[in-house]
């Protein structure tokens, strides 16, 4: 047996690109994309993604195999198309969050060498500004998307060195697409949005892309010939690599520029939409939209990022939202934990279902394990359901490492074999997994840890709560305090600090009720719709 | 980015076994195993399968890591625990046909070194047949499966080791089952039934498997909780990998003892039925069965194997059954190619969508690469679904190579990069493969080369006609003329020779119109319902 070797004709190398020649012969005329009045075909998609990448792989845009691309823009149909198109060409795709500032935005430039950027014509000042940061040598070329038909031409047209459509048409529609030479190369570059100060780049090779987008397909059991509609910015992690599965099955693929309540609702309504994915905060807006009403026919929405509240899953199944969730990092590719729904569980009262539904989870079929470990022991914690510790993974999606950073890569993927995703949480005795809390985000009260988690929750069950989050305060005697920032669904202010201090006391130990309530009329949150805990750690310390 | 190199968080072996334990997790209470009065659940299973593994990969048993356990049985349920049990513990599964000869299964013994035999009651007196041939130290042990209650005791007991019953009573349901050091590593050998007489060990490796049973989920888009009939072999290339397969989306399994259409019928009805594989003699007999009737609710059914007649596919979905088929080999490991259906061939006439579908269709979306080539020069022919060549597949489910055959391994795994299949074909210019013939089934006939099976599709559209086979005949003049056996719905013998020669005439051109027809009862056919063309082959040349 021992004399049975790979061979190249079973061991090519794992990627998804072979998607889209697969989808043009199988769902040729069917619809790929649908933006404002721009419909295209598979067959198209296929063809133009073809075009763009032989003009990067062509020496004329000066980019070279294995260098970095940048695509800054929302969710239209180019920036889908350069999903495929960039590495088709040999090159490594990195989307970035249009909503950074000039100044973030030059650091990621800079610290990923990019060579060429795809620009929407809506960030063409921002990325002006952020060049104009950079010294001379490091400017990477332009080139400026034109996904609307009634884009007016700007007066920076002149720093661009071309168009999107101009690249395409000096392309080659007839291109080999560059195969991976090993499923080990990089393919994408991301950075983490995160909550903090510090991006840090992740590493994603064909094999891990691959094994993202097998993994989203399978977990929802994806039909063919879906309606997906694009809330989840592709910006972010792939858009949990819906990117490439929406090619896998031929998806018709709805592009919005703008994530607002009524335009998904009327883009559900136009479209026949069957799935979305969408952040907790888009699921709460759509349950919060004041001309919301019952769905025409069931959507499966898959959430995640933060743990969404139990009463925010049970609004939307009661609109029609099939709600989905799972748990995942940038650094993991996709989903690695899904909150499978078990049979016997359909018997059971509401709110006990939304306690089951809102544990994260267990993995997913083709990752390989997920377990909860002590960060500083790496030891195995108790499946107690109750025992905190460190929630770490091990499977084909995970990065290669992060960009440049070998100690935050060491940190993370540890000489035991596991990815430390720096997430806390407990492993009930039936194999699901449930965050706790980011590790920054455990307040330490009296030596009592408090889930930031917990509180929120016990808040979102208040009826008059639209968003809660909670933060340690430092405390001399404390050490930290736990301090809840609220936003209302109304803005009479008919609620004071201690009412809701009272409504938490019948809910939770006292040591947990928040020590202070701050009421905002909107909480800050990051450009992919995070609360921003920091700035609210900020704010907490500066409170008498 | 050079400096990223794979790390055991991200390269954990491709392996399908874990699907079991999240099984157990996910529908720990659902049913995983029906047969007969038999039900077990999925948590069952799961610890069944480690106590079997466990006593396995002790010593008592006599098995090292990496030695071949075999299994001779039909669908039951510690056939289907086997798949998992058996490459738990570290050893290599060898699933034999029941239906083999006691001769023929010796010599798969000696050659894949088998150590120990796992054998269905039905099958024993031919194992101790066959083991009776061996040299003393040649023999291997022998474990009696039980998966009938009615079962009486054999006076041959005394020649097992053990019942499968005793070696899951001593195993340990908390054994940690045995990882793979490498996807690479064999985890089955799986001998090719074939029509020749000589059988070839097929290795496949956990990987292998792993894009199998991925391939096999995806090109169903396979939902959670399906019921699925057995009726495909489990000994038939693991059931395309459906044993591992239904495992990751909670499937119930159905097993069958005997596949009669009577039994199916039933089964379908009983056990509400959602998915079923078929070999297309099952499809036929079904449709066939003078009993049918209607459905009452589709049952998705997969076939492969002889490309179907375009009428058998026909009747069937007349009857509610919903015919996908693809093509694949033992090789392989699953279908690489399968007949997507195309929406806008809807619209088409019955006749042209029938053969739409009896194309073998495109490779799947996680495949990489098919192709129709030349044997001897290894270059592409034209996609233009004239230009007949070899076919050749590239991707993760080929498998490693043939058992102590080097030779053989080299001349179907090229240097080139290709695994050549020995089928010919034609490439269409959508994408679309079709099978024409194995290669040694070509007739040529005066030069020209006549498809076998463009002959007995023409056949098959006779409504008399119940089965068809076509071979080459030796001729003096011509070289080879076309053959024809044929069995009749009815047995009474209302339709000549010549009729049945003057119907293929006003259908094929005058040199592709068989110059023999012999009618038979039963065609031969082999373990897994192939007609045995080398049998006629044999019939056929000593016709006068």
């Amino acid at each position: 047996m021992e004399l049975l070797l790979p061979h190249p004709s079973n061991s090519s190398p794992l990627t998804v690109l072979g998607y889209l020649e697969r989808a043009a012969s199988v769902y040729g005329d069917s619809p790929s994309l649908l933006h404002a009045t721009t419909v295209r075909t598979w067959s198209e998609t296929h063809s133009r993604c073809l075009r763009i990448a032989s003009t990067l792989a062509s020496s004329s845009l000066g980019i070279n195999r294995g260098q970095v691309v940048s695509v800054i823009g929302p969710n239209v149909p180019s920036v889908y198309e350069l999903q495929f198109a960039v590495p088709m060409s040999g090159a490594i795709l990195n989307n970035i969050n249009p909503r950074l500032d000039a100044n973030a935005l030059s650091v990621l430039l800079r610290h990923s060498e990019t060579k060429l950027v795809f620009v929407d014509h809506h960030s063409s000042s921002l990325v002006l500004e952020a060049v104009s940061f950079l010294p001379k040598n490091e400017k990477p070329r332009l080139v400026l998307l034109q996904d609307d038909v009634d884009m007016t031409p700007l007066s920076s047209d002149v720093e661009f060195l071309d168009t999107y459509e101009g690249v395409m048409e000096r392309g080659d529609k007839s291109f080999k697409w560059v195969r991976p030479s090993s499923e080990w190369n990089p393919m994408v570059l991301n950075y983490t949005s995160g909550t903090t100060s510090s991006p840090k780049g992740v590493v994603l090779s064909h094999r891990a892309v691959f094994m993202s987008t097998i993994n989203s397909l399978l977990d929802w059991s994806m039909p063919n010939r879906p309606v997906y509609l694009w809330t989840l910015p592709m910006f972010h992690a792939n858009g949990w690599s819906y990117t490439w599965a929406t090619a896998a099955v031929g998806a018709t693929n709805i592009c919005l520029r703008r994530v607002d309540a009524k335009t998904i609702y009327e883009s559900i309504d136009k479209h026949h939409v069957t799935h979305m994915c969408a952040a907790p905060m888009v699921l709460n807006m759509l349950t919060n939209y004041p001309a919301r009403k019952q769905l025409k026919q069931p959507v499966r929405v898959m959430t995640a990022g933060a743990p969404p509240p139990e009463t925010v899953i049970s609004s939307a199944e009661s609109l029609g939202f099939d709600v989905g969730h799972g748990y995942g990092l940038t650094e993991t590719g996709c989903l690695n934990v899904s909150c499978a729904w078990k049979p016997e569980w359909d018997g059971l009262g509401e709110s006990e279902r939304a306690k089951l539904k809102s544990r994260q989870g267990i993995r997913t079929a083709v990752f390989a394990e997920v377990d909860v470990r002590d960060t500083l022991t790496g030891e195995s914690v108790k499946h107690d359901g109750v025992t905190v510790g460190e929630i770490v993974f091990r499977g084909g999606s995970v990065m290669l490492g992060y960009y440049k950073d070998p100690e935050g890569t060491a940190a993370s993927m540890r000489e035991d074999g596991w990815f430390y995703t720096g997430d806390m949480g407990v492993m009930h005795p039936d194999g699901y997994l449930e965050v706790k809390d980011r590790s920054k985000d455990v307040i330490i009260c009296g030596g009592e840890n408090i889930s930031s988690k917990e509180v929120e929750t016990v808040l979102y069950t208040n009826p008059v709560v639209k968003e809660a989050a909670v933060v340690a305060k430092p405390d001399k005697m404390w050490g930290e305090t736990p301090c809840a920032f609220v936003s209302l669904k109304c803005l009479d202010g008919s609620v004071s600090e201690r009412e809701i201090r009272e409504f938490c006391k019948t809910k939770l130990p006292k040591y947990m009720v928040p020590r202070n309530v701050v009421f905002q009329e909107e909480l800050p949150k990051t450009s992919t719709g995070k609360i921003q805990k920091f700035v609210l750690r900020q704010m907490a310390k500066s409170l008498p």
